[in-house]
């Protein structure tokens, strides 16, 4: 265990690095406290397990938390991370199977530690108030899921990998998760030479369903969610991006138990911007829930950074807003830190960074909301569609051939500013001002 | 009118740069000449219009063919891009609105200039056996167009764009073509901040089934397309690859009669191969027509650069041959001579180029095919879901419990190599090894 | 002219469009007044000229400023530029040869045209006090510099650009500017299989030097500047980075008289972000002017957007600062308008939105450094070099097979963490802490 | 051992996956035979160590070749290798120190193992004939590089990577490699806020100095190279392309002795392509060494693919005749099989892919330069150059006023064709008339 405790609020002019300085978890923002708004999750593989190596290097720190046995090591993992969540104000967690309990000497060894470990952290659980926020199978690390899981060409990989969600699913329902995720990793091809796309798909569908079914069945009421990815590990992921997903989930008939759960560097891996494929999500029903991280623009791969960017997190959170807060979902930290900040201190202050960074989002976005002009600009923007020629178009009530006449007619044309500028500089304006 | 004669198909050993070294257009390749699979067309647009301006340069070539009155030089555009057809053996074309006829000093007149010409068209087509491939509208070059035509804010905008689609319609039907594009320009968004999605989208839907629907009405039993691009000019643009246009049309009730338009160039933007695109494209049911050209991966703009690139365009013919061939669509070449390829004579030696590329590539196609070791391997690849555990998967058989239980059952698990290199090999074996 | 008089400042919490909130020109800041450290400059071209056109689309602004005839549009854009510059208090301006008047029907006209309103220029500096900051040739716009101006493969178009570089060299010492910049637009290739790359270079070299023999024989005593830029519109611009730009600086012999002009978006598009360019530049004793604007990371094109983003402001100021502040450069808006904010008042805001962007960057850079954790954590960090071994490899006193052996003997290596996660945060909360 | 034997050249018709179809040693292409015009190198450590692993997942190849004991393992490692390469008539193999030899307890029993498998490899040279190309240390997997080796700011750093050095080019001189390099993976920065930028990079210029003058007093004679690479571990590497590397050693005063080892893919994520690196390293007398390998253009990260693409190894080849053909360098495929080709068979087929794919490449680079129709375009384009004024600015017989006079009296000027697609034309015809 560290010696480090209990992370408190001390305000923006604490210079103490073990400290929040913007994030308050009592404060109240738009009716809710920061705590309940934003729903910090801890990702349990790059807090807990990951050691931080690259593909060019080793770890740069030991995760072993002075463990020998394996089981112990899962164990010290554990207690380290209930340690770790209670000290930050950390109310969830999410977690694949892999990542809470060692590798047994065939699938059903495996299978009877994750199920054992699940019983140690319900027991957690318990003793602290935290929740699971959802959870998830690596369908992807092993070598025999190298060319997909649901979509391997391999009938017994699919096989394998169904017992691992199946397991999973389990373990979600044990410890009340309200969520469970599908991240297809290698669900995708390196080339289309070796790769069937159609029945690929197919499959893939047909896995999402299996589980869905299964899940119901016992119980489960929360959200499925995909996870968009473009590509990496595979060249080409079937989960390319928001619009892609729901086309898919819309296609095999799985768009009213599934929704979306969005990461900030995989939107951007597929040119867009974080909130972009949260509005599209949003105005689809789809938004579910969030792994906030941050890539690097000029880097082509997922660096999962932990979140400073402030003008993000305000987009983030007016989209949060704007669909009403999570419901089954919640804001989880999909990041790791730098391969060079290799101590129990740098994670921390991380995790300080990352949920300091969303709360000065979400006091933004309370504020451009209550400010009001962007929403006017909105209203005033497209007020052309609330009458005459405009209303008819949105009420399906005109023809093109009518539309054609009433344009031959038309004395003048008045086109209006999009005023992009005046609307960055009031967002500057509010963020900048003193939140 | 240029001097350049007649293009013939003259071998690889000919030097001649006006003279086609592998298209030979009465070849039977695949059981129809290399014409009758290839179905090339000219774009109007590049071809008899563009200056060749860039954005930071005007225009190095001068497209007004001598003449100096408006309708003299649309006249003389049209004279010569029939020429320019017949001199090459490309049997289609396809056109904007405003490709085709002056601008008017207001909207009648305008649309009255178009229908003008399309008449001339006709009297062009009938003398020459050319045909229309399709026809579009410009949506997206004049100012009032500058927040977007179905999706601007300003109804009026919406309605002055009804009337040019209308007229584009007409003229489509008019020329007899088989296709009609939406290409959707500005029909997407610069900023988050002054935009609404849900309408915009909503509209966009609304448009085309106006669009649709007046086409049916008036006899237009052709095929309706939009084409994927993900940016450029606005920052996103709503259509911006196959995954997501599918999903859009599907979501709307569009997908029987609208098919897409795939563009290379717009491909690779989007982050695709132009082979990814059409395989998806193909295996929904919606591959219609291609816009083939190449961008530079180390560009990030539509560069609409002349095909040269022969795995490319032998991958896109692969594809061609597995949708069966083209029936509504063909090839247009939406490419344009390099800004510094000031001449008709490098007009007339980009087609050539292009056309060869996809002489190559078909010929190339039709050998993979017939050579059988993809497709054999692909077999091979997935034959574990054509028996027993996977034929049950694919049938639906199956629950996740008993594939739980049957996983845990395997004694192990035999993971096959993907082969990626050696089917590379195959194909450049195939390509190199003497076409 | 506008009725839009003089933009004050009125502090955060004004809502009025047409006020600074965070510009404060008299505001001491390190020493120095806003509007001594930051040096604000107009860009002619962008501001005065451009119409707002894009590939895809014309212009959505008319800049002939109520004229008509060649001359009077364009004193007409000479009288708005220098009343908008007074009314927001910007005391420089920088431009093209081709901004300033109108095109000759030869190019004895066209430069004589220059010089007549370089006078005029003069005229109204000496009436408002407003300067030059730096003057241009546009040497890539017409048709005849379509393969490049020093780089053309066509010796009289060298010679042309030459007679335009020495008139734009007399103007802008007529008007005292204290720079002079070449930004080499079309001085790259789009092709290898058409450029002699070494003969270019060369001749690149040998034109800049010819116009700084010629602009210090006749009295210049600022800075030249190159410009760099990775592409666009050439595939490959020899300007590539300051790296490269550096390199070829010194070996051509020109590093003594020439510096660098760097721009945020050409920066991105190579790569690096803004910070990185200054800084290489500065350690370099390279560092000169600033062109500021922004690009998007998700385009792949120079958007040249007005400055919004706080962060990039601010380690742009910190270089600033660390190279000592300007001397001969300044900050140019080097930025345009969205195409649809297509008024005047669009301008206004989209320079008080870059000078805002710019003051908010200033006082979190003056905090920064008087804050010191930043430059505390970097002298411990390499503290290993001011003794022992390191001092030893700084002042060249051990050789590799020294360092071999005293490696062998050491005990234990302390790998310190990189703490850039706390780094990170240290800037949040100086940037939001209420600058 | 794989029972795979000597791997024969039979033919573009031959469909034995095992058999060269374009690659035949004996064939003599440009004065020499193949083999010695390609100089064909074995990557140590993609082909002998890695297990295939990504950053999502583990190794899908074992290559401990059935031993067990880490110097068995090491030994066989070496045995397989250099059968490897005779199987496949591969001349040449470069390496890492820690690809050789495994870890010791510490560092002197790690250098001493390398030491050791050093006369091992001497003793499987001299029985086989096969030369080390080049040697280099791997100064970045280990925790300890985590900052950088010659740019750590641990000074003790520093001195361990110097010893890795030492030893390795006391085993490269053993050897009798004609080259060492230096790979920079870790000398950059992963934040500014961090990094001393001028401090790194005196030190990494002060740590090739020294290792150059170790190794010239001991006695090596070959060619250091460094080798560009723009990010990736890091986020930027200093050696970031070509341009920026020999700017690099000529203001350190290192050009005389280092030349460039230049890569395809780290060309390609520096944003430009393989020819122009080589092109670039050659006007400047900096071509050294290839690495030969494939990126994938739309991907972010390094892919180390075989190469495939014939118009690139073309390109490259006529840049290695250019250059006069390899001296010291040769053509090193460091290049891994995909993820998912897990076999031994797959490694053979990779390298017959990739020494296929310049087999052709080499047959299609002498028949342009034979062919002569590019070089004669060249030839033509800058003819202006060669008399006139166009001489005398290429001699420096002219200045800026007197070529401004000269403008002013050109009565025209013609802008002739720079023919892109005709030369590409050109370039398709003879790749694919028949090599």
């Amino acid at each position: 265990m560290s010696n480090i405790g209990t992370i408190k609020y001390e305000g923006a002019k604490s210079t103490n690095p073990l400290s929040f300085k913007f994030y308050n978890p009592t404060q109240v923002v738009g009716g809710k406290t920061m705590r309940e708004q934003l729903k910090f999750a801890m990702s349990y593989w790059h807090t807990l397990c990951s050691g931080l190596p690259d593909i060019f290097g080793e770890g740069t720190i030991d995760k072993s938390f002075g463990k020998t046995a394996p089981m112990d090591i899962f164990k010290a993992k554990a207690d380290f991370g209930f340690e770790f969540m209670k000290n930050l104000g950390v109310d969830y967690y999410c977690f694949h199977d892999n990542d809470i309990a060692p590798h047994g000497k065939n699938l059903t060894e495996t299978l009877d530690n994750i199920q054992h470990m699940a019983e140690y952290l319900k027991s957690k659980q318990k003793e602290s108030g935290i929740k699971l926020l959802w959870g998830t199978a690596n369908n992807f690390s092993e070598k025999m899921f190298m060319s997909g899981a649901a979509t391997s060409p391999n009938a017994d990989v699919f096989a394998i990998a169904a017992a691992k969600v199946k397991t999973a699913i389990d373990c979600t329902i044990l410890l009340g998760g309200t969520g469970y995720v599908f991240w297809g990793g290698r669900e995708g091809y390196d080339s289309l030479l070796n790769t069937n796309l159609k029945l690929e798909l197919d499959n893939l569908a047909k896995f999402l369903t299996m589980a869905r079914d299964y899940a119901r069945a016992n119980g489960f009421n929360g959200d499925f969610y995909i996870e968009p990815k473009p590509k990496e590990p595979t060249k080409h992921q079937y989960d390319f991006d928001v619009a892609t997903c729901i086309g898919f989930l819309r296609q095999y008939g799985l768009d009213k138990d599934f929704k979306l759960n969005i990461e900030g560097n995989h939107a951007t891996l597929a040119g867009h911007t974080f909130e972009h494929e949260l509005a599209l999500a949003r105005i689809n029903g789809m938004f579910g829930s969030i792994d906030a991280n941050e890539g690097d623009y000029l880097l082509g791969w997922d660096t999962d950074c932990f979140p400073k960017d402030v003008l993000t997190s305000t987009y983030v959170c007016l989209d949060i807003i704007r669909a009403g807060g999570f419901t089954n979902g919640g804001l989880n930290f999909d990041a790791k830190c730098r391969r060079q900040s290799n101590t129990i201190e740098d994670l921390y202050i991380a995790y300080i960074l990352g949920m300091d960074t969303y709360a000065l989002g979400l006091l933004a976005a309370d504020k451009i909301i209550k400010d009001g002009r962007i929403d006017n600009n909105l209203k005033t923007r497209y007020a052309s569609y609330t009458t005459g020629i405009g209303k008819q178009i949105v009420d399906n009530k005109i023809d093109l051939a009518t539309l054609a006449k009433y344009a031959r007619d038309l004395k003048s044309i008045d086109v209006q500013s999009g005023k992009q500028e005046y609307l960055e500089s009031v967002i500057n304006n509010i963020i900048y001002g003193g939140i």
